[in-house]
C-alpha cells in the first residue's frame, strides 16, 4: 500500500460516516487527501483525521473531481444521484446504501466472504446490510466445511440503524419515560413513514417498508443479499433463508438468533472450533462461565462475535448460534474500508471497467 | 360461581403477586376471605382488594387453615416448602413457580389448551413458564386445525420476568447510563448468579442457569413445558421445539418470533383467520398500515396479541408469526386466576385426590 489515495467521504457527518473517517484513520490506507461531504446543513463542520481539522462540504458532482476512492454513506437517493458521477470522473465507489447491492453489475462484498469478486466492479462496489454482514461472517465457514441448507434468522437490532437520529430518538424517549413525561415518536419505525412508535422500552417488529408478501424489506435485504453474497445470486435456491427483523431499544450493534441446518453432522464443539479459526470472527462461548456475546461489550470493535453455539437436540444437523456486531463498524464503516483496502490490495482502484453498462 | 371462597395470595407483594390481586379482583369469583401472604419482610404492608384495605401477613403453615384456593407465586423453594402444608389442610394450589410443573401427578395448564386437564389433580396445579404459555395459547388453534410438527423460538423477554427486582434494575441502570453514571447490576441475568451484567440498552442471551447441554432452564423449560400441555408427554416426540431466549430492556411483556412447520398446507390468511377466532387471542396484523403487536400496548390486558403472520417463501408448510403478551398478566397472574375460575366451574376445588401422591 505504498500508493496514496484522494478518498471522499459521502454523508461523513453521519452515524456510519462518522465511523468511516475514524476507520479510515486507523487503516492502513495512504491519504493524500481526505474530502468530507456532506449536505448543505453542516458546512463548515470541522472533523479531525490523523492529527489534521477537515472541513465538511457541501456534496456536488464536482466534489469528485480528482477522488480516487468514494466512500458513500448518505442515504440511497443520494447515491443514486451522485455515485455516477464520481464514476465518471474516474472514482470507485464502496456505497453503503441498499441502492447499487442487487445490481448485477455491482459486487456486494464481505471480505471474509467473497472477496475475489471485487474485480468484477464497474466503478461501484457495494457493501451489504448490517445485519447481513454479521450473519454472513459467522456462517461462511460452516458453509464451506459443512455445507449450509437453510437459515432462521431473527434479529434483535439497535436504534443506529436507523442513524444519529435513530439514537438520539432512543435516548430522548427514554430520559420523558423515565421522567413521566410524554413521549414523542417522530423516526422510528420508518423516517418519512406515515406513523411512529416509541423504541424506549419497547419492541418495533418492523425495519424498514412492508413488502407485498408482508415480509418487511430489511427481511428481504438479508435473504438476498445473503444469497448474492455466497451463491452467488440472489434468487439462487441452493440455500433457503428466511428472517424477522426486530427493533430493540439499545444504541448501537444488532443482536441475532441464528437457526441453521448444515449438510454434513459437525458437533457444535466442531462449529465452535471452525469459528474460532475464522476471519473476522470471534467466538465469545462458555456458558457455565456466562461467557457469550453482548452489544455493550461489542461497540467500537471491527469483529463479529458468536455464541450460545449449540445442537438442536431434536434435529441431526441443526444448531443455534446468538451473533453480535457493531453494525456501525463490521455492518457499515468497518466493512466498507475493509473493501477499500482490498481493492487497494489488489490493484483495482483505477482498473473499473466502461462504467456504462451500470448506468445504461 | 355462587359458593364463596377462602383465598389466600401466597407472594402477594411480588410482581406476579401484585397482579393476582387485581386479576382476583376484576374476575367472577366470590371471596369470602382474602389472605394476603409474603415473606417477614412485608408484614403490616396494606393492599387494597374490592374496596377493602387487607394487611400482609407473613407465611406459614398454619397461613393455611381454612383456606380453599391458594395462588402461589413467591419462589421455587417456598412452593416447596409451604404448598404442602396448604395441600394437606384441605386447599387447591395454583402454583407459578416451576418447582411442580414437571411432576407427573400435577396438571400444567393453560385453559385455551388444556382445561380437561384440571380435573387430575391432587391439590396442585402448575401455571406454566409466562413464555411458554402465549407461545401455546397462539399455536394451540394452529395445531388443531393444522396439525403442528416444528417449533424454532426465539423470545424478547422483559425485565420483569425477573420479577419487580428487574423492573427496578433496568430503571436504575437506564438512569444511571442517560445521566453519565456508573452502571451497577446486581440481579440480572440471575438473581444470586456469580456474574451480573447491565440489561438497560443491552442484550442479554442467557434467561435462567445454564443446564448441561448449553441450553439454559429457561430454554429448556419451553420445549419441556410445550411438550407435556400440547402432547401430555414433557419427552414427547410428536412435537419438535427448539428455542433461544434472550433478555431486552423493557419492564413489561414478552415478544417472540415463532417459525412453526405444519402437517398441512394453509395459506397465512387462513392462519390468520383461525387465530382471530380462537380463544384469548387479539390478531393485530396489518402490515400495510403498520399493524403488529407492541409491548408498549399490550401491558395491563390478559390477550396473547398475534402480529406478523406469513409464510417461509421457500419451504412449504413452514410460517412465522410474532407473539406479545404482558408476562404478569397472562404469562402469570391472569393464566392462575383464568385456573381458578375453571377449576370452581368444574367443581374441582375440593376435590383433589389423596395428595400422598404427589408428595411421597
Ligand atoms: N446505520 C447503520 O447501521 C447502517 C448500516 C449500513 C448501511 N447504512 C446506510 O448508510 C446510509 C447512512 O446511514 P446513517 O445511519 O449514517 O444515517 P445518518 O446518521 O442519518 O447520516 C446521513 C448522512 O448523509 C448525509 N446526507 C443526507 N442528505 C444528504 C444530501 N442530500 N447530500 C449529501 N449528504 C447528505 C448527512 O449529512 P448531514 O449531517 O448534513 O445531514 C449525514 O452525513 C443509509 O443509506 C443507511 O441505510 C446504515
Ligand atoms: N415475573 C414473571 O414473569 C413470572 C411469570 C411466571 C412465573 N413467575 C414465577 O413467580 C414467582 C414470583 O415471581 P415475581 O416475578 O412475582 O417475583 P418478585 O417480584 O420477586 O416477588 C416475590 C414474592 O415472593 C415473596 N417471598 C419471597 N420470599 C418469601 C418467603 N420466604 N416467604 C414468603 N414469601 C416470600 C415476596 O415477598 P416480599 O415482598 O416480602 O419479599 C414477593 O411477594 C417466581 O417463582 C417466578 O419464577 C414469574
Amino acid at each position: 500500500m505504498s500508493k496514496s489515495y484522494v478518498v471522499a467521504i459521502l454523508g461523513a457527518t453521519g452515524a456510519v460516516g462518522t465511523r468511516m473517517v475514524d476507520q479510515l484513520a486507523e487503516s492502513d490506507i495512504q491519504v493524500s487527501k481526505l474530502k468530507l461531504l456532506a449536505s448543505a446543513r453542516s458546512v463548515g463542520k470541522k472533523m479531525g483525521f490523523r492529527g489534521q481539522s477537515l472541513t465538511v462540504q457541501a456534496a456536488t458532482p464536482d466534489s469528485f473531481n480528482g477522488v480516487d476512492i468514494v466512500l458513500a454513506s448518505a442515504g440511497g437517493q443520494v447515491s443514486a444521484r451522485l455515485l455516477p458521477e464520481a464514476v465518471k470522473r474516474g472514482a470507485v465507489c464502496i456505497d453503503n446504501t441498499s441502492y447499487f447491492r442487487m445490481n448485477d453489475h455491482v459486487p456486494l462484498i464481505v471480505p471474509e466472504v467473497n472477496v475475489d469478486q471485487i474485480q468484477n466492479h464497474h466503478g461501484i462496489i457495494a457493501n451489504p446490510n448490517c445485519s447481513t454482514i454479521e450473519m454472513v461472517v459467522a456462517l461462511n465457514p460452516v458453509r464451506v466445511k459443512y455445507g449450509l441448507k437453510q437459515i432462521i434468522v431473527s434479529t434483535y437490532q439497535s436504534a443506529g440503524g436507523a442513524g444519529q437520529a435513530g439514537i438520539k430518538e432512543l435516548y430522548r424517549e427514554a430520559k420523558a419515560y423515565l421522567n413521566n413525561e410524554p413521549v414523542k415518536s417522530e423516526i422510528l419505525p420508518v423516517k418519512g413513514g406515515k406513523r411512529h412508535y416509541p423504541i424506549a422500552f419497547n419492541l418495533l417488529p418492523q425495519i424498514d417498508v412492508f413488502e407485498n408478501n408482508d415480509y418487511t424489506h430489511e427481511e428481504q435485504k438479508m435473504i438476498h443479499e445473503t444469497k448474492k453474497i455466497m451463491c452467488g445470486d440472489k434468487n439462487s435456491t441452493e440455500l433457503k433463508i428466511t428472517a424477522t427483523c426486530v427493533r430493540v431499544p439499545i444504541p448501537i450493534a444488532h443482536g441475532e438468533t441464528v437457526y441453521f441446518t448444515t449438510e454434513m453432522t459437525p458437533s457444535s464443539d466442531d462449529i465452535r472450533r471452525t469459528l474460532t479459526k475464522a476471519p473476522g470472527v470471534v467466538v465469545q462461548d462458555d456458558p457455565q462461565h456466562q461467557v457469550y456475546p453482548q452489544p455493550v461489550n461489542v461497540i467500537g470493535s471491527d469483529a463479529t462475535f458468536v455464541g450460545r453455539v449449540r445442537s438442536d437436540m431434536e434435529n441431526q444437523r441443526a444448531y443455534h448460534m446468538w451473533v453480535v456486531a457493531d453494525n456501525l463498524i463490521k455492518g457499515a464503516a468497518g466493512n466498507a474500508v475493509q473493501i477499500a483496502e482490498e481493492l487497494i490490495n489488489q490493484g483495482a482502484v483505477h482498473e473499473s471497467k466502461a462504467s456504462a453498462v451500470l448506468f445504461e
